[in-house]
């Protein structure tokens, strides 16, 4: 029978290189016309759907695993990543699924033995990133890598739409310490979509007045002029963070979920 | 050379039993006299404190790897208990007294041979308990397990001043989120205990009345009656928790922070 693809897996090259018994996967989170999109990955010959994701070696950091696999996906240098959770359930058949990609792995790469099947702890990374920023890569075993909205994803392997789930419900809680805007948002947008942004996140409608009107007295907005848009007189203004004083209202809580 | 006490430990008994590269890390936190405390244990024979750690059962979750840890050293059923991060830096020395601690172990129990010069990847999960509820066990490699205000920790072994660190900065963001009052406090208080209580988890002093209203306001404080000192007309009113409106407020955030 034959690979699935000419080249062996990384991963698989040499098994005895990595820890044999914890993943990484990744949330990779964009936000593009008024929808918040995960990445995910279509597996090859199997209907089976993915987040991206991977194995650590024995001489790196987690931490560097996660920005490997981020980089390896979507081409990007030091986007923002943080860790949101481990999970770590017992039980090596996660979900009945399963068993074909073992055989999937096996038939194909034989010279990996067992080492698939251990049990496997996964810490969970949170990357919010701009797609049109992202060069995306299939991994070795997948035939796609696109942007999924999340309110129609697909029914992914394993745990991983918990994963998902986990990494939103981490999103809305941490909402005034991460830097949701700067890493969402284009570098000038409108406070429509800024807003957009924060409701597509709370999962509830805001109110535009009092939004505007928290957003500009927290003071870390800067007016950048009115859209171009044809009627300039009604158009709306485009406004761009001023970074020290984000930054400053990120590291002590922004303090303003409403 | 006589092992350090009688009985080999448990989790070295079945190494293959065990997860091979990953740990679990708690950080006991309990409060009394007005100070933050943590739960450290002394180890026999050397000059090292650690935090209570374990390993984890190849068929164990690893959020019950740490409740059964937790109730080794505490003797304590089901209390809050959640995990804040896994530290998953590479390079097996993470400090230079480590050495002397695999030393120590080899010695002792050669059986292991190097299982224990594994890369570990550490879970840390966080604990908030009523130390007076607490019956106090060392574990197997350990002479005491005490109690020790979080502001005079000794040094600890590998990373773990940084892993409690990292859980108080866990507390401070989660404030919100976290049952701290009802984890920490007795049943009933005075208004100045929880106010001290806030002020060492934010470490920095509050207002006295502004906090006082505030937490009145949110509804979720029962009026219990004087504190019985003797002068009873000058004592401060008790209070205990509404628990099903602490619990609501806790779920969406208590949105208290000064």
């Amino acid at each position: 029978m034959e690979p699935l693809n000419p080249y062996p897996p990384r991963f698989m090259l040499n098994v005895d290189k990595l820890l044999p018994c914890h993943s990484v996967d990744c949330v990779i989170i964009g936000y593009d016309k008024g929808a918040l999109s995960v990445l995910v990955l279509k597996w090859k010959d199997l209907p089976l759907w993915s987040l991206p994701g991977g194995f650590i070696k024995i001489d790196e950091h987690l931490d560097d695993a996660a920005l490997r696999i981020l980089k390896d996906r979507t081409g990007l240098d030091m986007p923002f990543l943080t860790q949101f959770h481990t999970f770590g359930q017992a039980g090596g058949k996660r979900m009945s699924v399963e068993s074909d990609i073992r055989e999937l792995i096996k038939s194909n790469y034989p010279s990996i033995g067992t080492w698939f099947e251990n049990r496997f702890i996964t810490t969970g990374y949170l990357a919010m990133v701009q797609p049109s920023e992202c060069r995306l890569v299939p991994d070795e075993l997948s035939e796609s890598c696109v942007w999924m909205p999340i309110k129609d994803l697909p029914e992914l392997i394993y745990d991983h739409n918990a994963i998902v789930d986990q990494a939103i419900a981490h999103v809305k809680r941490q909402l005034n310490y991460l830097p949701v805007g700067k890493s969402l948002l284009p570098e000038t947008f409108t406070m429509k979509t800024f807003k957009l942004l924060y409701e597509s996140i709370l999962g509830r409608e805001l109110d535009r007045a009092n939004f505007q009107k928290k957003m500009l007295k927290l003071g870390m907005l800067t007016r950048r002029g009115k859209e171009n848009k044809g009627g300039a007189h009604k158009a709306p203004y485009l406004y761009s963070f001023d970074h020290d004083k984000y930054q400053e209202l990120l590291e002590k809580g922004i303090g303003f979920i409403p």
